[in-house]
């Protein structure tokens, strides 16, 4: 993939500004934390491994301007910093995960100088980076095992190169289906109320030469009715042990209605999504975000000022309803609670 | 209701600009066939009951012009008339309806001079327009036996006093919910491509001070796992024999989500739009609309220009994932196919 959608360059973070597409391929130079969280807050960036990146290299911007030697006044910056970065997206475990592995060059050198310190976190946000890269790879090359020549798939929000520094989750598994010559067809949901879905996911894979198709979200349930979906794969931002999977609002939808269907239905998530540390679902909180994002669209108001709004971020798909899930160390099948166990830990 | 979507003033018909509705209430004045064949092609009138309506106040306007006494060529005037006002909808029953009632005029006065003609022909839309009214009032008393106090109900497109000529389908059973005293809680699905959920349902609900919550389409899962909706009452633009429903796209979608949640799912319509010549929803067109509704906004383009779009205007939902058809003669159960015969015929 020649999309670059976060990289550091020349000391700063440099970002596809993802607000802008499909209409113009436009970047964000961070040079400070503050504009790192307000491009994630925004969407600028987004994507769970992508967040994981960008909270990485945020970490890196804090500690450009930290004059002295003093340590621990420098771990105290660092720690704040995290913190900070922490408020930009507050359901993104990715986004958490990466902040913990920075935070623990902290603990694990207790003795190391300030300028140790400062390389260190650069090595590990680099670690991470390219971490995130070899996943990405290995992940599409495992889901590319469960798709058929000619496969008809369809896909919400954008689990796409645009979502990590490389490949994507799930439609990596396309990129590396084509790459092994067996083409298929893909249906990308709009993915209201963003459209990431229409703006990101349509612009990656015409990129990549991949027959797309663009729906509303609401025309999935017709497709499948009419025996045109061979299987669903969609990304996520949270898995719990037992399987159930967090990710973009719509995806439980598609997952019951696979199921009604029987059609296949497939979560692509490198273990850096999985939060062994709940239970279940039902511990996963929800984003809820703005109700402008549902009345307005590009700053045009499409429904009455007075109107209450329900708009939340994500929804939770219980583990009944997923058929596998995708993982950088293989294919983890039900039951989930045993093999998660098994595969991951 | 206080809105008069259509209705026929000095000698024009006067519709409601349902496309510019939220933000402006403003109306169009049709004084000739062709101003009311535009605003219904490009759905400034639009809901099955309010089609019918315009389509027999279409060929009054129609036959405005016609000069002269001779009877055969004012049949074929007519009758051209009548095949014209059927090419703006091709999928709309209602339309085809009220155009066999207007035609059967002709039919049923073959000695009848031309001002007679005229007369009748008047008197028949008039019929039509009244009849609406009626069949309104009586749905929706039907209807809000099915609701009790406090019961949250979703709905899908604008299946209200904007789509007919009185008191709506699908929300007039919560305006006679009201009515009798039963407040319930309504979610508006925005109903994608054309959002006529979001601009028309929600404008006229919270005219009628129900309290009112919009949701993206993607959302109703959500919403409908949390065990947080009672009801699904969405409206019809055909019915077969066996009770299989054409609807505005989504609404087999909200069904088959219906069915897995144990949520009720009604249909109310009127007799008019049920099609006893067709046996099941297998024979019922699905009208294609344009890629530009799906891949902009306002003018605005929302996905690269050479993505492909699937946009059918319709779904089917089968009558097995229907829990009910409510029409003015009374609410339908299962089995459909005897108790449609039983209660229509």
């Amino acid at each position: 993939m020649s999309i670059s959608t976060i990289s550091w360059v020349n000391g700063n973070v440099k970002i596809i500004d993802q607000t802008k597409l499909p209409l113009k391929l436009q970047y964000i130079t961070c040079r400070d934390v503050k504009t790192l969280w307000k491009a994630i807050k925004v969407l600028s960036v987004r994507g769970a491994p992508a967040l994981g990146v960008s909270a990485a290299f945020g970490v890196l911007l804090g500690i450009k301007t930290f004059k002295g030697n003093d340590r621990k006044r420098f771990v105290a910056h660092v720690l704040k910093t995290c913190d900070y970065i922490g408020t930009s997206r507050p359901t993104a475990v990715n986004l958490f995960n990466a902040l913990d592995q920075m935070r623990e060059v902290l603990v694990f050198c207790p003795d190391a100088s300030v300028a140790e310190l400062k390389k260190r976190l650069k090595s590990q946000a680099f670690a991470i980076y390219e971490e995130d890269r070899k996943v990405c790879r290995r992940m599409g090359d495992f889901g590319a095992r469960l798709i058929k020549a000619n496969n008809r798939i369809m896909t919400v929000c954008n689990a796409g190169a645009l979502a990590t520094a490389d490949y994507g989750t799930a439609l990596g598994v396309m990129y590396s289906s084509k790459k092994k010559k067996r083409k298929c067809k893909v249906y990308a949901c709009e993915t209201r109320p963003l459209l990431q879905g229409a703006r990101l996911t349509t612009w990656e894979l015409l990129r990549a030469k991949i027959d797309t198709t663009l729906i509303c979200d609401n025309m999935a349930a017709s497709l499948m009715g009419q025996g045109k979906i061979d299987a669903i794969f969609a990304g996520a931002d949270r898995i719990a042990r037992n399987g159930d999977t967090a990710n973009k609002i719509g995806t439980y939808s598609l997952a019951v209605l696979a199921r009604y269907h029987k059609v296949p239905f497939y979560i692509v998530a490198p273990r850096s999504t999985f939060d062994m540390g709940i239970e279940s679902g039902k511990q996963i909180p929800i984003e809820q975000r703005s109700k402008e994002e549902v009345t307005s669209f590009g700053g045009r108001p499409t429904a009455p000022k007075n109107v209450k709004v329900y708009n939340p971020a994500f929804d939770v798909t219980g583990h009944k309803l997923i058929t596998a899930i995708v993982t950088e160390e293989g294919i983890i099948r039900p039951p989930f609670k045993v093999n998660i166990k098994k595969k991951l830990l």
